[in-house]
């Protein structure tokens, strides 16, 4: 009936891990885990949705077009507002960053 | 421009806090901070919104009407559908235990 974000955690691989937890109607909660994953150099996420995010463990930091960057560790959270440009540019590269994320 | 959610919690007092972390059309993400708090005796939630749930600190017990206890220790979470009769039991007492909640 439970379920626990930190295990179950899939094997480093080339790509980072999605996992939806829960949607309804306009809302989707997933999971993220990287692995020292980046968002490719020169792309941008431009999301249609807001994406309020926390990083659960590990540590990251996000980029903004024409921006300091956010630097995210344990407990950290953020939202990021639809059609605002972003990138993952760093995440922790010796562990896995768990971000908890709610598009909405 | 971020927060944390750790941080800043406010001192024990004789009530549970709740905390607006984000909102929007429908979408309600929230902290929740418990120093050994229960919902009163014989009184259950019934909400008229899902909410999905994790502990991210700490430790809780909530129970459903007529079905089994659910533990939730660090990192675990569940989703409790609308109107689900439910109440919190037992939170861990000598420390702090923070949720977060999306009611959707």
């Amino acid at each position: 009936m439970t379920k626990n974000i930190f295990e179950n955690s899939p094997k480093p691989t080339d790509k980072e891990f999605f996992e939806e937890l829960f949607s309804k109607e306009g809302v989707k909660i997933e999971r993220i885990v990287s692995y020292g994953h980046t968002t490719p150099e020169l792309e941008w996420y431009d999301q249609r949705r807001d994406e309020w995010v926390i990083v659960l463990k590990g540590e990251a930091v996000i980029s903004f077009l024409n921006e300091d960057d956010v630097r995210l560790q344990a407990g950290d959270y953020i939202n990021i507002p639809a059609h605002k440009k972003h990138r993952v540019s760093w995440t922790k590269p010796e562990e896995e960053t768990v971000w908890l994320a709610v598009h909405c």
